[in-house]
């Protein structure tokens, strides 16, 4: 099979590969479509995402949708033919956090396309069975693969609590930030105000369905008085965090989705005086179930994220487009096209 | 009667006032023991806490017991000469978070000792009827005015969700560091490690229930490869916050307790791959029942706390005293004696 | 001004009274709207409900709308003119309850239409000026004081915890029932299916919502291997709530939503094998904010629930039309038309 | 090794079986204790419980303690001579249940001494090595043994929420009831009500920390005017579940702990009106994390509740004995004795 290899920092080739044998327990997968995301970007830019080193030849892309081709010993789930969206890390299931339900925690997981292990951008995977999750025929191949984000959007309002009534803001307009705008939405948010400085993205962030946008290159969010619920950081630029969290209301939730560093500044008294929660996401948990049912309900539009489409050979154009378009939301490979 | 008046920084007086009366629904008390906070003394010190400024002469101390002398129309929660623990704290008891049942978030609040409303270095206060707690006679009239700390530590735990079996880390051995010791013992903690700078304290921790204790004026904490559920941070030093939130494990919780003034640094890249929990307290609510079930069992000894007595008359000794002798934990105010 | 009263079983006559006048901090408003409720009609029938009897004339009427025409000392929340929608019961705000935010468990709570507290069929009311929300222009008279049943539906999914993806039966497809499909739809349920013996009221909850209904005089539920997360039961219909709580899955939770009398039979070995959580509602606590969110918003529709209207000289008919009548879903009682 | 084989009701008999042969991630264990539950004597004395029928020869004891001898191929997480208890279920750690972290309702659960799962009446067992924890020397193997039905206790304190303060009522105090007693006080619980009809029981409750105790064959519970928090109700007897539930004050937890057939009355209106949880509980899961912390910090005392000891030959005594002397709490086999 063909795949595309991030060899080291701004060199991606192509080579040809085996066809990997599913093991007990496992489907084979042919893969439909993959998107691309910024920490595939950023390996490709920096070989690197903190402790995670890109030493070895390594295969992007955790956003994949496939066909299941075959199952391995022991595997029953999923018929030959069946359409899958795949959630891309597979955790030990034996740990005290995998246990406890949280295995997004595991300190075993296996996440593709996360140094040592391989991603989806190669015409076919293996994955443990029970994380290929079946679509209907409504959800297109790009979508299917677009649940992984979503999980993400739906992770993030889990941890913030966001329900029916709530006033949310997120600070940032990129995937990320339109994923969770869709879904703050369909977790009942009746107020979404989204910032970003790309006026392009906050049009796009208004068409699926925040309430206000404001262009923060223009005009202050902290002198418009608005006063969240819950702040969804989704932007990861330092010096704009601190500012945001000093909006959110009393007991309201902060939840820091964009990366931003090794460190930020936490305006302390604010938090104590407002009992502000403050945490973060790291991937998700359990999410996919919630992610496709939005998603196949028509509650969340995936498609409209894609904007470039690529072929595998074309593997490195899809992670250096959006910097040089902004009108970029969500770059697609498709290995088979 | 007689009242201790806070004139401005470094400026105590004595004067002479009438008895207040009690309005509807409020109970007349005779104060029997006051504790003195730390926040007493900043407004000693500095005439102000963040936006709270002594403009006009106050009266200080919210940490008071008393007996109940009298009773206003319509109150009829206590019998006259009934000894109570009084919570210093009166919300609106109408807005949105009163009515929510977070009023200690109530931007409405009169709260004993904090500009403009006067406290209880005097003889007599009134107070709402169902503010004032009877106390059963096992507790000493100073440990039914120290249920006030007591309930930052209820409400810190709370917070942290501190249980059975949780590994705790306090940073900080001051009066809310103790008290936040014995609660998480109380609360089901089978490790509490508590660090200060100073030797007395660190061993009356250890007495008061720490499982270790750290000098980290001579060792590090970080080396000692501890990693806590939970961290109850009650230094307000900002640098040493920081580098404890990086020794919280997978999942875990933060409250920061200790004044640590506007920001501090916030370690985004362990907070977010942990996904843990950051959180600030101010004040408490509903803490007062489980606070005295908690001293009246015995689960909790307050009377250890208390170092140094004072009569009215001598109140400035009162919060003065700790500045110059470090043997002091808490100097309690007895305005009768 | 007019007033409807109920002086005993089947005995409802018109009144002239005085307009009340406005205490502290209450508001007088006219009364545009009523919605009648089950316990109206019950009352009217039985002259009791539980231990609540009818032993003086009571006026009945619990879901209002209206208008402020004047401030009582102190109220300051609303301008006259302003329209707005009622909550009904106006707690202690001192006791336990009250200050845990469980205010509708208060037990000293002063509720409209329960004895000996009179409701709305009446020209003029007062209340407490924070019980009383503004509606925006877009939500009609009748509309807003549907809030109060739609505050039972929002009521009803938060102690269900009904979510995004969530998988909901729903028994019963009276008024309650009709309230809570929109309801559980608007809190992210994908899945929301309705039972009930009524094919009109089985259609009305197709066109609002609901993913699926099944006439329970036809066919069995049980065998249609529905597994829901969630059971709302409206329905108050003994012999089938224990047939609806089997079907529920494991970790499921089971809200009665309707009155069914003293006991009823719980199927204990499917409790504790699936460990399903069962609960009950009374009333509701701080659902205003988010009922008049949801209806604003349009995620729920509460005209559509309006079936027949009455004058406040015609208020016996309100009572009695259900009972004649199927169409009828809400008989509204406008005391001004 | 020998075995001690249920080979139909009254049918105890001891074989020599091969010892097993550890899998892989699997531990080889010698049995040192073993606890006797109620469910092993149901299955002696009728054969099933509800679904669970013996239709072959089946090795009862699900309370083991041991020591590791042997790792299978990748089992590295203990050093052979280690002494550990055993959670005795093993869950398929791939389903929705097991990643949510509920494993405990796991479909394809194997439990120790369920049919057709063999349990610990032998001399060696093998177990997935992360069920298998490492105990201090200060725990005896008895009590590393009875941290299975310890886990009961901590489970039902979790379910309900107990917590410091909480009131409690424990109605049975058999083991379950006496672990459930020492569990709410290590919660910490202020007050625990236990009540029983056997005197012996209801001394031993107290010694082990019940605040009171009360005969209900000789007084009755309701004229007392308690109104508990919690209800933990162990003894599984279905007239008094619903006088009990009655008891339990507003916004109150109810967790059926007891096993009482298939099903109960429940006291709707006051479930309704009190707004009362009522949960049962299957199992237990992530709880030997917390009972071992509980057991081994002195918290509860478990050897207080063993009687009785038997060896293998002596199995079907500790089967019979409780039903002959009403002394007996637990009754252990020793394997190897």
């Amino acid at each position: 099979m063909t795949v595309s290899v991030l060899n080291g920092v701004h060199d991606v080739s192509t080579e040809r590969r085996p066809v990997p044998v599913p093991g007990t327990g496992e489907v084979l997968v042919r893969v439909l479509a993959v998107g691309t995301c910024g920490s595939d970007v950023h390996y490709y830019e920096h070989g690197r995402i903190g402790d995670f080193v890109v030493e070895r030849p390594l295969v992007l892309g955790h956003e994949p949708s496939g066909v299941v081709v075959a199952n391995g010993p022991g595997a029953t789930l999923h018929e030959p033919g069946t359409r899958v969206s795949l959630e891309p890390g597979v955790p030990c299931s034996r740990c005290a956090e995998c246990r406890l339900g949280r295995y997004n925690l595991c300190p075993h997981m296996r996440f593709f396309g996360t140094p040592p292990v391989d991603g989806a951008f190669r015409e076919y995977v293996v994955l443990r069975e029970e994380f290929a999750y079946p679509v209907p025929d409504a959800l297109s191949d790009e979508a299917a693969g677009l649940l992984e984000p979503l999980s993400v959007g739906v992770w993030a309002c889990r941890k913030a609590r966001v329900g029916p009534g709530s006033r949310v803001l997120i600070t940032g307009a990129g995937p990320v930030g339109l994923v969770a705008t869709q879904t703050a939405r369909a977790f009942g948010a009746t107020e979404v105000v989204v910032t970003d400085v790309n006026g392009k993205r906050l049009r796009l962030a208004g068409e699926l369905g925040a309430t206000a946008t404001v262009d923060v290159s223009a005009s202050s969010l902290a002198e418009s008085g608005y006063e969240p619920d819950v702040l969804l950081e989704c932007s990861g630029v330092p010096s704009a965090i601190g500012q945001a969290i000093r909006l959110v209301g009393r007991a309201g939730r902060v939840v820091l989705v964009g990366m931003g560093g090794d460190e930020i500044p936490l305006p302390l008294a604010h938090v104590q005086g407002f009992e502000i929660e403050v945490t973060g996401t790291f991937r998700y948990a359990n999410t996919w179930p919630t992610a496709l049912a939005l998603a196949a309900g028509g509650e969340v539009d995936l498609d409209r994220l894609v904007t470039h489409r690529f072929g595998l050979a074309e593997a490195e154009r899809a992670l250096t487009v959006a910097t040089r378009d902004d009108s970029v939301i969500k770059a697609v490979v498709l290995p088979h096209a």
